[in-house]
């Protein structure tokens, strides 16, 4: 191993990481990613659930089964009815064509379908009350240990007949490196509007990867974004064979199967991926990511410029019921 | 409905039919596929079980969930010894340079690694006597309710970090268009030599979807096996997307997952298919098709000139243990 080199090549990304965080420039980024050399590997240094039992909805062996595994299933999240409403938001979401001219709008790599509508906390009234309100927000203050603001919201659609998989990486590496989020203490809800079936392309995640983080070599092309959301396998931010390997080796893979209204929560440095749907069912999820505001954003620690508004939010205001 | 244009594109290709089936002229093709005009739709004349519960090792209560459903899963066909044996076997064969220049060996569609090797039961004695042997055929010979000849076999290795997904479709449709196979009186069996995971890209059945034949409109270009076996979702020959969301919304999706050793049997007439494989372990099965004796291979239906003995072997010359 060649310790010495890596230990120059972490040096040096260390200044640029200090010139890049205008605000905390004292600290060594522990978690140095998108740098020149091979993958590297760390036991994760930070907490995962950072608020007790008292603190909100989720009982005590719930907590230590998410601390434990990364992520829980919380069965029952949005009654049918509710559901029923979603999925009608969504179809109007999706059939508006000046939205679809936006930026909030991806299309899947290889057919002209929707596959992503950002933002849908601040353009959809309806998602807007859902994503704020205690009944969900709780779960993540509950995790957090602190108030949440929502750093990105999405419509995840993957159509029937050729919906294309999603390479496994970590949401965190690149919220870190591209967004310049400090910290793992932040999560996503993934709500299910549809089934979510073994055969329609359901979230995958691989339990205990948390743990590490895993960074990825390469540095982060300018606009890298447009790249990143529409292909399969995006060239830097997925995790490399090797330690895709090991992490598996050790946790498994578990497939994120429920029915339309249930949900699945993850910590945000969760080992994910999603294989294509070829079943004639649409696989429909509603997603937020709560982030604490105590770990609110920074400048980028690995690229030239933050990603949009949408993508990254920069309102740290608190959620509330609205 | 246009029944009219149908019935009419219908007695075309029976005229061409009857002047392709050398052997048989007299008979109208029930199974009229590569036709103009759209896919058709029609109920199974044949049974699918033509044996007898005393005639070998299936319980009648198997038999009847294989009629029923249109497979069955075999716990442990092979045991742990003879699985290593295999797999060693198949490293042999997948590292064999000579061989890989045959067109006994397919490679994947997006990656240089071996997806198929076909007619492993002639180029290895291991799997010859495997395959030829009454522990396995007898299964067969209860189903099918004569002796048996294998029409072909192959190794399915399906490489870990992204080897490809199959799409829907049909054995029998392609057998009949293209093999010349008069009846779906022939079976898969499809044992696997890895543990077929819901991550690795599983074999995936529609159940009961083996009792409607659904035709595939186009007619069948020269050499499409070069095509068909190695894209993952060919021009010709899978079903479309309206009758695979009928049987679907009938029978469900079942994921065939298992432990090395174990086995899936189905009915030549199963619309079946699989996701890739996104996880880091191979999924490797060896394959085996057995005909009944009483069903050997005419002209094609619906193809210029046959596939090749590899493909579709014309040694009908029943079983027997070596």
């Amino acid at each position: 191993m060649d310790t010495k080199g890596r230990s120059s090549v972490k040096h040096r990304k260390w200044v640029r990481a200090m010139a890049m965080t205008a605000n905390d420039a004292a600290v060594d980024d522990i978690y140095l990613t998108r740098h020149t050399g091979p993958p590297t590997r760390r036991a994760r240094p930070d907490p995962t659930v950072w608020g007790r039992p008292t603190d909100g909805p989720i009982s005590t062996q719930d907590l230590e089964g998410y601390e434990a595994n990364g992520f829980l299933i919380i069965d029952e999240l949005l009654r049918s009815e509710e559901v029923d409403r979603c999925r009608e938001e969504v179809t109007r979401l999706r059939g508006d064509p000046e939205l679809r001219r936006t930026d909030l709008v991806v299309l899947e790599p290889e057919l002209s379908e929707v596959r992503s509508v950002f933002d849908v906390h601040r353009i959809s009234d309806l998602f807007a009350k859902l994503l704020r309100s205690s009944r969900i927000a709780d779960y993540a203050r509950n995790i957090l240990g602190s108030d949440v603001y929502i750093h990105q919201s999405r419509v995840n659609y993957k159509p029937q007949f050729g919906g294309a998989e999603f390479h496994w990486h970590s949401d965190f590496e690149t919220w870190h490196a591209e967004d310049g989020m400090p910290r793992p203490r932040a999560l996503s809800i993934s709500i299910a509007l549809t089934d979510n079936l073994p055969a329609n392309g359901p979230l995958m995640i691989v339990p205990k990867s948390h743990m590490t983080f895993v960074s990825c070599p390469g540095g982060t092309p300018a606009d890298f974004h447009r790249e990143s959301l529409r292909e399969k396998r995006p060239s830097v931010g997925g995790v490399d064979q090797e330690n895709l390997k090991k992490l598996v080796d050790e946790g498994g893979i578990e497939q994120m199967i429920g029915p339309s209204g249930s949900a699945v929560m993850f910590d945000c440095n969760c080992l994910h991926g999603s294989t294509g749907n070829m079943s004639p069912y649409p696989r429909t999820n509603l997603f937020v990511v709560y982030n604490s505001v105590e770990n609110s954003l920074r400048e980028p620690y690995a690229s030239a410029k933050p990603r949009p508004n949408h993508l990254a939010s920069r309102d740290f205001i608190p959620v509330e019921d609205c």
